[in-house]
């Protein structure tokens, strides 16, 4: 199975995609979409949306799992997010309908045991897991290879977990 | 001049074409693309982004314009409102690179004369202005049309209200 994880983000979205055969896991690739201030927000958007669907193109995943945003410092800030999360969606969507979503907390808990390690345990254990010599840098494309090692790890619970 | 105004909304996006020449001003045809509470997020959103790319695809419209949003009761409201502004942006870039922007406070001075209107006197405005027997329903159809209306009456100075 491949899982592509996205961490939606409105200047960097972070993407990993991991391969899994039974209890085993590898990293294919990961990185970042980036979009940049000043530009304008249709064309950041539109980068969002192309960066997502090619990334589905190209690695042709069997499931989608997405970081869970429910926190934001304000109105403004959530509705550019919303929008960059939208853009994913959408791009995802016309691929398969395999869109999951995991809370921050539930990846946590999945990668390392505890729903309250904090970012450098996590990013750690996916170092760990998936036998890397470094750990995956920008921090988004981290907590996105995480976010799909979660979704590997779900198993048959994975059902609980699709996009509602 | 063709202007496809749209107010973004998750449940109900209210879409208006106006087609203006000179100071005339002619309403094209008018409704809401609505998606259904209990319908999965991702099929909401694509519906809201292929409700929009067949509007421009049908009105072929010169500019698009925007009512913005600039107020949500909460964040989790506001993530959703701005994927679903998201959607109408990313199908809106495909097909043209003019979007424009407008506050619900400049439309209701644009219609009315009067930034504090209330919604009836910005309904009964539209009215008058394209000459119509009824006021369009429902309210969301109602304010994109203001929208357009607010865009066909900037003229030279749209430039300022461009979307950032």
């Amino acid at each position: 199975m491949i899982v592509l994880g996205i961490d939606p983000g409105y200047a960097l979205m972070g993407w990993g995609v991991v391969e899994a055969q039974g209890s085993r896991m590898r990293l294919v690739d990961y990185g970042c979409v980036e979009t940049y201030a000043g530009t304008p927000m249709q064309h950041r958007l539109r980068s969002l949306y192309l960066g997502v669907r090619d990334l589905v193109n190209i690695y042709r995943p069997d499931d989608v799992a997405f970081e869970e945003l429910f926190f934001a410092h304000n109105v403004t800030t959530a509705l550019m997010v919303g929008a960059a999360r939208g853009a994913a969606i959408i791009a995802a969507t016309e691929y398969t309908e395999q869109l999951y979503e995991y809370t921050p907390m539930q990846i946590k808990q999945a990668v390392t045991g505890s729903g309250r390690a904090d970012k450098k345990q996590v990013q750690q254990m996916v170092r760990l897991l998936l036998h890397l010599k470094e750990t995956p840098q920008p921090d988004d494309a981290a907590d996105a290879i995480a976010c799909a090692i979660t979704h590997c790890q779900a198993g048959v619970s994975k059902e609980q977990f699709r996009m509602k």
